[in-house]
């Protein structure tokens, strides 16, 4: 039963298992303690924050252990946006970074901060350039994301980490979903990870702060770990964690080209065996191990499901699978299609086979679901054209509804018509414009419906 | 090697163990996904919720898993607080409230809030009429600890919490040290526990929020843990920490007892084979596992390590011990002796032969130290009293050196005469004083040091 959802969360790396079990024996007293089974538990942490920071190319008095990814985020923006809080007010953070980001970014921004949003195009890599140019002398810190968690492209985190030193400006680097494959380039001065994103367990975090950065922790502090991250040390884990970094490291190269090459193949054939499907990201500047792509007219959660029950475990940026009913921002950044979202992430280790039976079974989950909700192409196409403009009215329908009845009705009206669609679905928003750029369709734009939430969307038939 | 510091951590029950087993490969995947593993982990994850409710008293949905008992702490405080910012910005608070406690209250007083103290008595108990004169209309929040974690008292936590709920003024309750011994009772708002106290693994706490309880959390959320706990869910360490609490709650009633009876032991032989040592906390409403107490002329830090060589892991409260020179404030909240501190905390199973072989080594461990320090009763007195008081000059000593210099100079003054002593060691304001209570001399008060840092503190011989 493949598992392709290493993006979310790995599994146990053996090496880790095997540190973790061992160091629930040594490991579990308190560190700050005298006695003996406190100096033991001291020894192991030491090594695992050695370890650890060699593996993230920082010293080890540069490098805390904190309870998730997300806490070290979280962590390392307060901490940097307090302590250059004279220098200014202003975070600056690409569209694409991971939700822990933006929430951090929200709080700055109740709080009275300012933060810049700088976009990417549309394989979802920011321009480094724009990026700099955002560096305004009040900016307190800016964020950047090594690669992408959700479409893998990497980002030019080496040049910006340049262009920030350069104006004087510390560089926050989330490297969660790069860290297994590498160091992260650069003179940046905080980095954020997550060890269940390289085989380590979960409940354990790491952020470096470089000597030199202005840092001051936000919230209720303790002797712990330098004062920047309160809490009994989950010595266990991290010591797991961090065995299993060096591990993951060790195979990292060879995996790295093999992964790269299933991907590669995955990539070329989902565009080639599912019609009115969109490969997204960047096809070379990427992760090794991960793909993701749209399916036009189909609901993600519903194929989420079918791959589930044909054994595969993937997930989805799509509005549909989540219950906050917003399609993932980061599609939303890159203009792209976001209904029927599949991300592949593959663990080390995937076989070739393993793809092939993906390759195979997708075509057939996709059909289904597009069976299921009388998709244009999966239904017999109504008999003639109807003559002029016509007017869709999906109000109350969601994702991918709207598009449906878009493409069903774009293929009764004659070229030079428009289809208007009535919508109140936020994704559609999204998900009409990317639909006439994938089918070659004019969108000419949307327009408030009076007296009602939604917007009428109208699109112009050109093919 | 007998290990007598489970309130600090104890060892992974054996329950707990194998249940972080079963999880780490049942509970690994993201339980906000669609596929399998992530249903899986989820189901692993409300399992162990319920479980946990039902061993704090609460519904499941009133209770998240935060990454330590500290976090719940530092969560609780700071969402009641900002959920009630209308009523009031007064935290009212006990004087011996675990340090994490007293960090979140600075913060709120940071913040501009204002924080009410209510002191202990001399065995550390609060007392309930007291802490509820200090709910005043404009008392946003109040937190009381179900049990000191330094000296065993037991607060009078129901009746206090039937005083806030009269007062409409939410309770926080920490209840990290006597959760595995059973609920706490009362109509309180707010519970934080800790699992490592209980044999769990580290990095689990648990954060209970009575319905009704105005809550909104600080800093940046997610969707995970109801909004309170962002991060990825350790469900391994989750399942093991419900797993273990069960287990412990199903022996407390027979433990307790067994304990009990070894405490009470240690408390009765400590006093007669220890001279001039005092036994500290309340004699009866106490944990039934821990046991302090604290020796005169004697460095914590030189008896730690001649326990530790002795084979007993303890801990302290000494500033001795701690990189910071500063007392216990738990100590110094009930004016008791803070040198040479020892807390014995049991594991469960502890045997009474431990505890024998404990008040066999004690004794020998005390004398080695004050031998070393050359105290009172360990060296021969001087030949004959001086006439007249004396000043001692202790400037640049630490404890326990103070008391020692005192006690030396009150053996040789007649009864009736002062002696001073010249300290700029914070610790002898607390020792100085509880050194005269126990030994029945006249404390008559401090002065500041001209021109110096430190105080004169004069003590009149009165045995």
């Amino acid at each position: 039963m493949p598992y392709f959802d290493v993006a979310s969360a790995a599994p146990l790396h053996p090496v880790a298992r095997e540190a973790l079990l061992a160091s629930l024996d040594e490991g579990w007293a308190d560190p700050a303690r005298l006695h003996r089974e406190g100096r033991r538990a001291r020894m192991l942490l030491d090594a695992a924050r050695e370890a650890a920071a060699e593996a993230v190319g920082c010293r080890a008095d540069e490098l805390v252990f904190t309870p998730s990814g997300t806490q070290a985020v979280h962590s390392g923006i307060s901490g940097v946006l307090a302590g250059r809080r004279r220098a200014g007010r202003r975070l600056v953070r690409s569209a694409v970074e991971h939700s822990c980001v933006l929430h951090a970014a929200q709080v700055h921004a109740a709080d009275g901060g300012s933060v810049a949003v700088v976009g990417c195009d549309r394989s979802g890599r920011v321009a480094a350039d724009r990026f700099a140019a955002e560096l305004t002398p009040d900016t307190a810190l800016a964020a950047l994301q090594s690669a992408n968690h959700e479409v893998g492209t990497v980002q030019p985190v080496a040049e910006v980490a340049e262009a920030c030193a350069a104006a004087g400006v510390p560089l926050l680097v989330d490297a969660a979903q790069s860290l297994p494959w590498g160091p992260v380039a650069g003179p940046w001065s905080v980095l954020a990870g997550s060890a269940h994103k390289w085989g380590g367990p979960p409940g354990v975090g790491l952020l470096a702060v470089r000597k030199g950065t202005r840092f001051a922790p936000r919230g209720p502090v303790d002797e712990r770990e330098a004062g920047r991250a309160p809490g009994f040390e989950n010595i266990p884990a991290i010591v797991a964690a961090a065995a299993s970094l060096r591990a993951v490291r060790a195979e990292a190269a060879a995996e790295a080209g093999r992964l790269r090459g299933l991907v590669a193949r995955l990539r070329e054939r989902v565009a080639a065996v599912v019609p009115d499907v969109e490969v997204v990201g960047d096809p070379e500047r990427r992760l090794p191990h991960l793909v993701t792509f749209s399916c036009l007219y189909v609901d993600g959660e519903a194929l989420l499901h079918g791959l589930d029950r044909a054994g595969f475990s993937v997930s989805s940026g799509s509005s549909c699978t989540s219950s906050t009913l917003t399609p993932s921002h980061v599609l939303k950044a890159m203009g792209v299609l976001s209904e029927g979202n599949v991300r592949v992430s593959l663990p080390c280790g995937t076989g070739a086979d393993e793809v092939e039976r993906f390759l195979e079974v997708l075509p057939g989950a996709v059909r289904e679901v597009r069976a299921a909700l009388g998709a244009p192409g999966a239904v017999a196409a109504p008999a003639g054209g109807e003559a002029g403009s016509v007017v869709v009215d999906a109000l109350g329908a969601r994702c991918p509804v709207p598009v449906i009845e878009l493409a069903k009705a774009v293929e009764r009206v004659p070229v030079g018509a428009t289809v208007t669609v009535r919508s109140d679905d936020e994704v559609a928003a999204l998900d009409i414009p990317a639909w006439c750029w994938t089918q070659g369709q004019e969108y000419l734009g949307e327009r408030p419906l009076e007296g009602e939430r939604g917007a009428a969307y109208v699109v112009r038939r050109r093919v």
